[in-house]
């Protein structure tokens, strides 16, 4: 007997305009103080600012803690935990990209738990329960990329060895997630075009995946057809913005491109529930040893890790250049286009080109070996070897 | 502003011997006193006794009650509602097709509401409220097409007009859906394909309604590609059971396809929250007028359906083709795919086939208009000289 259990639970409000229904939403729940927990580079801009602002005229007493950046860390969670009970919080309203969501439920844990972080990462031999109060968590993602907005665990590096590790619970899904495209307009092109490519590769890997899960394969494949339609318009009227038109910030076809985009980013982390594979592997190697951007490391593995994975996904690739609309509809056609499509939106092409050496590559694949997420790839085993040559094959 | 709300609250159980988890599931909730609402015609058959026995075998205390058969009418949930109360039932186990799980649907509304069912129905100016308690409802479906074990409403026919009438509510949502494909693996041919094309038409005509809706539109999709690849397999294997081959009840490409038809049906009543067409305002007037069966009154509308909708859902017709793996992959490739598909397993082309006659076109479209299906058609808007014609050309 092989039951599968498939859910969804998460409760999505989408739409321009979206965040509007926050104050009320947080009064549904019966709360009062929320902890906006957000990411230092946009702490006093409007995609925090506004709803602070609004939350603040609904009368509820709003404290801000703006002190994540980068790739996340355990002392940036550690200080959230620290503003969440001075401020005598009762709920955590998480504004950000992937960094600010995963400190966010951290900081969740923390609010009640008296141990470590670190003692409750989910791949310890003898994690200590998450089994006392989490706060509720309200999600509002500026970036289209990590999904964790609908995800049940945080990825959170120890400062001193820069690993990245797991914290999990059911607890820290967010009661409410709110997609508003109108936060995500100023995003600059190179971070759309990074968080973009997270989302595609959430959807190709969950896709891959060879558990049976034709509801995250749907949510897959819709995504991946999402991000090929408009990432390349996304990232084209970020140039614009950043170019210094002010027009687009109104543009309909832009809105229309962002809000697709922030879509694909929480179907690929819904799709994901069946989990990843080798090209996240190589990413948070290069996270770790590089501190390379997560999107920007995705987007320029999944190339070789779909080289590599193409003698045992023939069919499903061959499905997914017929999603995105390939010229070729084959797997060798997905690739093509896969490798066209990252240059298109400004993602290079090369390891070399964002900083990274061949010296590297040995530490690059140790960790990629102790990362869990390619022991879910299609093709297996994934040796040393075979890291060696994904990382050669992306230093040419 | 315009913000959408997504969620898939409902948590399924999918695989051969699914259903062996069911007395554990009934005691996690707390329940220890089930009714099972079953339809006569398997009322003493596997899929009723295996799941009675191994429920009673853990202690709990099962009635069953076997009233229903065709189309669901509110006698039958009357009658369903004083078994419950004579067997001081505390929750449902429906099993069977459409017909029985909507039919414990309002047996769970009768169980504490004391109103006639019909003030229930949703569509009156001022229906009664369902706000009183409901039992806990736990989903077993036996046919692979309604999908109504993860839906929230039950359409139930008034015994003396048979206008088919809603009863809806949130709390009508099952707790549990077991989808084992061991339960579907004698369903003759011709139920297999009428219930499949049921499942088919809430793919299609759910991707087809215009509300954005992502995560529903890729489970449609991926919803009717499981369709298109297993119900021809489905409907084959069940000629062979028919014809006295009992070895393909163990064969495991049997056994996948009517797990893959299962999640199929599933998926197209989770992408029907975005609601349905004209196709289904058809086959309900035919279910009213010519008590034909729900499933092959969509098979044989569905074609009509699209003709009339290609002149604004051209595109996603296309995509629909490009899914199925049509060899054009334009609207007209999927609608001359769909006229093919339909025949190869078993759906007759014309409603004369089935013994409707052009006498009763006028009545068919006073009770399709009268549908509210229509108003959610791409199409709009479906006027009654539409109506005429669809039902015209499906009587050719």
């Amino acid at each position: 007997m092989s039951v599968v259990q498939f859910n969804f639970p998460t409760v999505v409000k989408y739409g321009p305009g979206a965040v509007g229904l926050l104050p009320a939403t947080l009064r549904e729940h019966g709360v009062e103080r929320p902890l906006i927990v957000t990411d230092k580079g946009i702490v006093g801009l409007p995609p925090v600012t506004g709803p602070a602002q609004l939350m603040r005229e609904a009368g509820l007493a709003v404290e801000v803690f703006g002190g994540v950046w980068g790739n996340p860390t355990v002392s940036q969670a550690v200080a959230g935990g620290a503003a969440y009970r001075a401020h005598g919080a009762d709920s955590i309203v998480a504004i950000g990209g992937g960094a600010a969501l995963d400190v966010a439920k951290c900081v969740a844990v923390l609010a009640h738990h008296t141990g470590e972080l670190l003692e409750y990462e989910a791949f310890l031999a003898k994690p200590l329960p998450i089994d006392g109060q989490v706060p509720p968590i309200f999600t509002v993602p500026t970036t289209a990329g990590t999904g964790s907005e609908v995800g049940r665990s945080a990825v959170v590096s120890d400062d001193h060895t820069h690993q990245k590790k797991i914290i999990f619970s059911p607890k820290l899904l967010a009661k409410r997630v709110f997609l508003d495209p109108e936060l995500t307009l100023s995003l600059p092109a190179k971070v759309t075009a990074a968080t973009g490519m997270d989302a595609l590769t959430h959807c190709v890997e969950s896709y891959l995946h060879t558990m049976f899960h034709p509801m995250c394969d749907g949510i897959a494949l819709e995504g991946l057809r999402l991000v090929a339609r408009s990432l390349p318009t996304a990232v084209a009227f970020a140039k614009r913005v950043e170019a210094g038109d002010r027009s687009v910030l109104s543009d309909a076809a832009h809105v229309s491109a962002r809000g697709e985009m922030l879509c694909a980013a929480m179907m690929g982390a819904v799709a994901f529930q069946k989990d990843l594979g080798v090209v996240h592997s190589c990413a948070h190697a290069l996270s770790t040893v590089a501190d390379l951007h997560h999107g920007l490391a995705n987007g320029i593995m999944i190339v070789p890790g779909m080289r590599f994975n193409k003698p045992v996904s023939e069919q499903k690739m061959a499905t997914m250049a017929l999603t995105v609309g390939a010229s070729d509809a084959t797997a060798d056609g997905f690739i093509a286009w896969l490798d066209r499509f990252r240059i298109e939106v400004g993602i290079p092409r090369s390891l070399r080109d964002v900083g990274v050496s061949s010296t590297q590559v040995a530490e690059l694949v140790k960790n990629a070996l102790a990362d869990a997420c390619h022991t879910f790839n299609p093709r297996q085993p994934v040796t040393a070897h075979d890291f060696e040559a994904l990382f050669g094959e992306a230093l040419v």
